[in-house]
């Protein structure tokens, strides 16, 4: 039996027949129902049969050669549209898998027979950009997706919703951020729980992102649940959000505030509680070009300097230091090596909240006289794709990882705030 | 003017006269006035006259010949006795300089000039351990940290305080967490703003601590305000917390539930949220061996497999994942190839909260067919403590790494709790 078969299952008095897809696992079949819904199925004690083998076929995205893969059915002129732009991931798996095959694009039928509950919202475009495991996501991978937003929106979009697996959305989200200059919403969700189990939040952060791309903003967000009920979902700015759960369906967090607005599910409104971007603020823009040769590297006590001397032909390196920003003071000799060499050094938090402040401690003072840029509030995710973006696009990298460029910064009002 | 020199400051009206102490920076002067407290002076528009040099010799706490070094005075039969461990850091500043010198021990009258409050609360003995800054903690610190612990339990502590600065201080009590088997409570405590501030948490922190080490409990604890408020620390089970906010003074939390216990400070009270370790239930014992060979990195989109490869000579490597303990399968090989060398690799998450799930995806279950170990919900800093503890001490390190020695993991209930 494989993906694309179509089989009737017995387990425990129940009787399913349909397709099996490829989000089946040793321990669970995962198959469409003829209804259109997904069901997992554990494999332990069910007895399969193979009614028909390789039913639907799986489509090579790459080698479609329909051009822009768009349709657009039942246009509704009264409503907006909606791009939604599918990377893969939990998520995208139950708008995007057309009765189980993989496509390079999906309609408003697609759309809505996946998640019924978003008829009557928007007129619905689909794309894929890529159909990949959140943890293989690349910088390639964010310039495609930035190109594939900004030919949406110069196509008439109303707002973008960017199906995308939890694990690195928070990476993603900020690299749009920085990629794009929007007039609309850029809306990043997903789902922590499949479609075919009971607790699956992918209707509800579907149907919220949805809404807050018809909203009056203009910036990029990460729509997820708010809390572990389903009344709400939280609209978190892409450049200050933190996925701090593994598995709960509000895992994200907005780091060191509440998030910047919220979507109320049953009422259908999006408010926002702090200043934001508002729709048609900006012209749309692209620079959508990254230096991919920057890494992230987390000091911890004993940490061997190899792993630095590892980083010495990069262009960046971001250190996720302790408390105040903060390593070892033996390894500043090597850092200063490395910045006198030509690489850009940033030093962010390993705490969550707060900022670095290399000013108050000797520890601080040696780092910043060793020419290293100090990451302030930005967090280190955040800062390692900033720096990718600045290494690309700006001559004075260190002014540039000083300026707020998408909400990512915000000055110090006061020390030790 | 240099450290121990004895000053006189005018500035803004006020006028200060005492010893120049070594945490003055260029920005601020800290001088230890007559009555024996520090004051923060900005040198800004300060005028300073340096009325004699010299006053106070910083002794070398190496170089210190006298045996031991403690005392013990106005010993009280119906108190208990704790002792005081210093290592360093913002609230060991407070109790460690005698007028201005280090040394390496200090003695009751010491602790109870730094701090008033301790008074009549227990007997105190004083030992310094090590003076540096928290971001210098090495294994090898960790382990005359243990020595001195067990001669203090040895000796007739009854209970344990260990002032040690905060940026490092979940490392430390991992540490001791792992390497020590104790009758008595260890309670790490430590200060976020210091001694010469108004808003500074040294003397709350201090006399919870001691609060705390009088406490039934036997297990290593991080005692630190529990809010903004001065009414509660929080004790926080050593290898359950995470420092989560550079600055904030309740910047400890016990990551993904409550506290495991309180101290009111007012009441006087400790109390306990959930079950614990009992005074006495374990006889003293010390497994201070450590294999420091064992690295913390940390994964992020479009990771370099140079920083996996400049550990290759390592004996252990924690990774700290994407959500669910992934990273990006091109990676998988190179990772294997580790653990076909020798080096054992363990995979947390980069999530603050949750577990490792590698059964769950196929990402996951490519790395555990690599011979990775699943951290499951154990810290990914404690993870790395215990990697060097399980690598010096134990055959099975794999069985090690799953089974809970300090309350470091649990058990999964039922998958994606």
């Amino acid at each position: 039996m494989n993906a694309g078969d179509r089989i009737r299952v017995d387990r425990a008095a129940q009787t399913y027949e349909g397709v099996v897809l490829p989000s089946s696992t040793r321990e669970h079949l995962v198959v469409k129902l003829d209804g259109g819904y997904n069901v997992g199925i554990d494999r332990e004690d069910a007895d399969v049969e193979v009614l028909e083998t390789d039913v639907h076929q799986i489509e090579d995205a790459q080698t479609d050669d329909e051009p822009a893969g768009r349709t657009e059915v039942e246009f509704d002129e009264d409503l907006p549209t909606v791009a939604l732009i599918s990377t893969g991931g939990t998520i995208a798996s139950t708008v995007d898998y057309r009765t189980g095959a993989v496509t390079a694009r999906f309609d408003a039928e697609d759309v809505l027979r996946a998640v019924p509950d978003l008829a009557g919202r928007a007129n619905y475009r689909g794309r894929v950009v890529a159909n990949i495991l959140s943890e293989n996501m690349t910088p390639d991978v964010w310039r495609d997706l930035a190109e594939a937003i900004q030919t949406e929106i110069e196509d008439g979009a109303d707002g973008v919703v960017v199906m995308h697996g939890t694990d690195t959305m928070q990476y993603s989200a900020a690299a749009m951020a920085f990629m794009l200059d929007t007039p609309v919403p850029i809306v990043f969700t997903g789902s922590q729980r499949s479609a075919d189990r009971p607790s699956s939040d992918n209707v509800m952060n579907a149907v919220c992102a949805v809404e807050a791309a018809k909203a009056d903003c203009a910036e990029v967000l990460i729509c997820m649940h708010e809390n572990e009920s389903d009344d709400r979902c939280a609209l978190h700015r892409g450049t200050r959000a933190r996925k701090n759960h593994t598995s709960r369906r509000d895992a994200f967090e907005t780091v060191g505030r509440a998030p910047l607005g919220v979507v109320d599910y049953d009422a259908e409104t999006v408010s926002f509680r702090r200043d934001h971007e508002s729709r048609g603020d900006s012209e749309l823009g692209i620079t959508a070009e990254l230096n991919p040769d920057v890494e992230l590297v987390k000091f911890a006590p004993g940490m061997d300097e190899a792993v630095l001397s590892a980083c010495a032909d990069a262009s960046g390196i971001v250190i996720e230091g302790t408390g105040l920003g903060h390593v070892n003071t033996d390894l500043i000799p090597r850092i200063e090596a490395l910045v006198q060499d030509g690489t850009e050094v940033v030093m962010a938090s390993g705490c969550i909240e707060g900022r670095v402040c290399d000013r108050v401690y000797d520890t601080g003072r040696d780092l910043l006289a060793a020419g290293v840029i100090e990451a302030e509030d930005t967090l280190p995710g955040t800062a390692y794709v900033k720096l990718m973006w600045a290494l690309a696009n700006r001559e004075d990298v260190e002014a540039t990882m000083r300026e707020s460029l998408a909400g990512e910064y915000t000055k110090q009002s006061r020390p030790w705030a």
